[in-house]
């Protein structure tokens, strides 16, 4: 086989907001699947909020993206070729197979996924953000009928599934949402109790208290910063924060300081859970199997938005950071 | 029985740093005890940093002390005068009576002590900073065999008790303290495997890398501020932190910013647990037997500082605050 594979690099460490110019357009021979690999043809590519920090030098989880290298992310396709038994020609899979229209992976890194409810949803609902919000929700965050929930980042991946399930535990739930654009799909499709866009700490503050008169006892936060402190002010005795991310802070060249607020912890007992999907991976399947029985029942619903062709992956990213999509950023390979 | 009682009161909301001004010396006629009341005569004064706040209006747990209260606080005594069967003349007690020579309280509040490993044990190490160490170790921190530990505030009631416990599971115990006087006694006295005292953020950080090589598995914190940002620096996968008050901010006017730090807990998986030690309430009598065990085999030890009178009170507490205390401030009455 050969061709050309057309893939995104990183071209420079962007500096706060990634610019168009830290992205590179570069084309590669196509990969050939060793012994063991697999050769797909991606069709879909997760943009996630996620991929930011790998691209600093100092990302906090100790494995930063190199430059030249091909941008990380998920992505589901088709195989085109199988070294492997267990992956046959036309199989839909999914994997971290990053920003490029092939990729030769091992068969171990590759999953297949049901295509019948869309292949996009093995990237979102069914992928890595809806067992975000599974796990988050249900097991760091020890998530309990009736409560009074609020979700950061509201209209992102995650955030459109956690409150989801919160919804479908019986209990309040109020999203937090950068004012771009019309939100109202949380609440009129998605059944989102309230949706709060402050854009003043004070406007979000007398927002918050008004969609929630009885405190707030679970916050699962995946954006961080201010709203994330006037939140706090809200908490009930017990309350449990979950943190998936920071996203506001990842774009940002100098830390923010913010209010020291660990005493209202103390003061009502709360607890701070860091987060990250990876440590429940045993459970997948059966998160994924409780994710499908709601979608196909119509009780899970998901929003994307789609750019088409690989060239429009950078664009969309940085507009996906600057709050300017509504719901899962996607792009649509050729 | 007539005479007069002394009683320290709150004259002025503190404005940062309290002052002896924001205090009164006031007399109040002896009370007497009714139907189910004590009246105790009081020997010594636990002048605890948790009261700090509440003098102040906006205090965290929404119980303010008003302006011409007496200030609350935790103190041993004799019972002088006894209207309920369970106590009688003589006994040892303890409870929250106040900053003031007599009290009169009902019998529920109070609690009969042991006198004989010393009636100041009842106050520190088997009284409420004890058992703060106690259960906010041991559960909400989960300490576990060999870990390393850092305890700040070491030099304190509750520290000091809680980096002993820590030795005594086998952990490494890295004790922060504010670095007036000589804090050897932690070391060659209590066990603690090292003290750190940074004057600024840079020293403190060279000092907790030089003393925490492993990282840190588990912070235990009455202190906050800059000291706790340094130590989220070095935490280890899964650390807990143990939130039991943040007494740097409790005698700032203004908030202090201090960096956005949360990124860090989702990095790790880290959890941080807001922690009262009045939930466990129940539990106290098997906290408190194990503690008098330690204690009386020698594993536990403990320093005080004995102000003299109840005049004294108030520049005693201003010193504890400061942090020229070494041990658990202490008043004795005449």
């Amino acid at each position: 086989m050969t061709g050309l594979n057309r893939q995104i690099t990183l071209a420079a460490r962007p500096e706060g907001m990634p610019r168009l110019s830290d992205f590179h357009l570069a084309y590669a021979p196509l990969p050939s699947a060793g012994p063991g690999q697999v050769l797909v043809r991606s069709q879909y590519l997760a943009l996630d909020p996620h991929l930011r920090p790998r691209m600093s030098a100092d990302c906090v989880d100790g494995r930063p993206l190199a430059p030249g290298a091909v941008i990380e992310g998920s992505a589901v396709g088709r195989v085109m070729h199988s070294e492997d038994p267990a992956f046959s020609l036309g199989d839909a899979v999914e994997g971290l197979l990053g920003w490029q229209e092939h990729a030769v992976v091992g068969a171990s890194e590759l999953r297949k996924v049901d295509p019948g409810p869309g292949l996009t949803t093995a990237l979102g609902v069914l992928g890595l953000p809806g067992l975000t919000a599974y796990f988050g929700l249900l097991e760091a965050g020890e998530l309990r009928r009736g409560e009074t929930v609020v979700v950061s980042g509201a209209s992102g991946a995650i955030g459109m599934v956690a409150g989801q399930i919160a919804r479908l535990a019986g209990c309040r739930v109020v999203g937090l949402a950068n004012g771009n654009g019309d939100l109202s799909w949380l609440r009129d499709e998605l059944g989102f109790d309230a949706v709060v866009t402050g854009e003043t700490a004070n406007a979000l503050n007398g927002e918050l208290a008004k969609q929630c008169p009885d405190g707030v006892d679970l916050y699962f936060d995946t954006v961080g910063g201010a709203a994330t402190d006037e939140v706090l002010g809200r908490i009930n005795p017990r309350a449990r924060i979950v943190l998936c991310g920071q996203s506001s802070q990842d774009n940002l060249e100098q830390p923010e300081p913010g209010p020291r607020w660990l005493g209202r912890l103390t003061a009502q007992e709360a607890r701070a859970q860091g987060f990250r999907v990876g440590s429940w991976r045993e459970r997948f399947p059966a998160g994924r199997a409780q994710l499908a029985a709601w979608l196909d029942r119509g009780s899970l619903r998901y929003r994307e938005e789609v750019a088409l062709g690989l060239d429009a992956a950078p664009q969309a990213f940085i507009a996906m950071l600057q709050g300017l999509s509504q719901g899962h950023q996607l792009v649509r390979l050729a």
